[in-house]
């Protein structure tokens, strides 16, 4: 069997629902859309579309199911959102109750699932055109931080924005602005470049989440929008159910990188 | 007074408010966005959103108003979408039924506007960099077609894509592609150019909407998503009642053309 980076997004969705791939899905299907879940009530949806409209870099949607379907009908039609990530986590009123590798039997025809891009497609882009990711070379997790920069609000969706930050050469992070502005669906360009505490992040070397990494001398911190903002936004809403991946464990779209490039 | 070009978008939708200003919105506000509107049923709002989300070209959104809210937060906070543009269409159960210069008296609280993206601002952009318009030099309306290019459904929205036409020489159509594709969010880069059969359209000559323009010797067609394919494809969900913009009268917003260039 060849390598996971050379699985169709297909055949890795079907060893996914199988239970064959239970790992991060980080390097598998290399070129294809990775896609953050989040998934609602109906009676919410309409708010929470409407907050990602409103927020397009923190929250990229690459696809949204019909009430009750599984099937992301543009993202990955043979896919389905109810099977094929490799672990879930079920949330109810805003708690953490447990981890689930198939979440068939919670699903519901009330529920909507929100397929939000990340930023693997990006990191794949800087990559590409020789600009290193530190975190990745340290094979760790990004650091995330919260902001005080306030997401536009939507119904009860409100809060701040959650960002993601990746050291790097000011060269490199010039480079960086024009290789991601291609990317407008998934995050785009950075939010800030520099000073951390004038997002309001205080210790730079204690993300809210994901891992430390290393800042060189010289190196500037470049902080994007990060999808996991929608999901602590949507999380501080307390819905009856909610259902999200667990990091790292994607939804693999059928959806190349390349398309999402604007230019 | 100064020449409309030059109001700010506040004095003009102050002045249509007031009824002194009661024609077309076409030079008003120079660098603005100018919108399409759509209003329809609090019901029907999640379908139709998601539809504009999965068809970004034809249905780019400016804004969407919280139900029973004339304020557009994003787009114009001074503004009001029930009093702020010169001339509105109602429709009831998908007929016209009367033009109005105020909606406020046929507003209640269930009605969720939508504010969508027209070309004019990335007309601005192909004038600036020296690529003619026909139906600007002839004085008329865009020739629009009905293409066979389906949408894709999102409820019960579905439809063919409505595109705009505007022909020009070759060298200039790629120009125009550069051009319009730092605008994804207001249409963006063509979606076809050339041979007008490849996408359904039976006479160049005979447009469905707007005035037929002249092609010269040597010019190529070229098409763009059209903000009238949401309307059209909403008048065919027949909603109880559906407010819109009379053609050429838009909604004038705060935000500059600029704003939504993605480089």
């Amino acid at each position: 069997m060849s390598a996971p980076a050379l699985y169709s997004p297909d055949l890795a969705r079907d060893m996914i629902r199988k239970g064959e791939w239970l790992k991060p899905t980080s390097g598998v299907s290399n070129g294809f859309i990775q896609a953050n879940l989040a998934v609602i009530p109906k009676e919410l949806a309409f708010d929470f579309l409407l907050f990602c409209q409103r927020n397009p870099k923190p929250c990229p949607i690459i696809d949204v199911t019909e009430p009750g379907s599984g099937i992301p009908e543009l993202a990955a039609p043979t896919g389905n959102i109810k099977t094929d990530i490799p672990k879930y986590r079920i949330y109810r009123h805003g708690e953490f109750v447990e981890e689930k590798t198939d979440v068939t039997d919670v699903w519901d025809d009330n529920m909507v699932g929100f397929l939000i891009g990340c930023s693997f497609t990006f990191e794949d882009a800087l990559l590409t055109n020789g600009v290193p990711i530190r975190h990745i070379e340290e094979n760790c997790n990004v650091p995330m931080y919260q902001t005080n920069i306030p997401c536009v609000k939507a119904g009860a969706f409100e809060g701040p924005m959650v960002v993601s930050m990746r050291p790097m050469s000011e060269k490199d992070a010039i480079r960086a602005v024009q290789v991601t502005s291609r990317f407008p669906s998934v995050h785009g360009a950075p939010i800030h470049i520099g000073n951390p505490r004038a997002i309001g992040i205080k210790n730079i070397h204690q993300p809210e989440f994901g891992d430390p990494v290393t800042i060189k001398d010289g190196e500037v911190p470049v902080f994007w929008a990060c999808g996991v903002t929608p999901q602590a936004v949507a999380m501080n809403v307390k819905p009856e159910i909610m259902i999200t991946h667990a990091p790292g464990h994607m939804f693999i779209t059928d959806l190349k990188n390349e398309h999402f490039a604007i230019i």
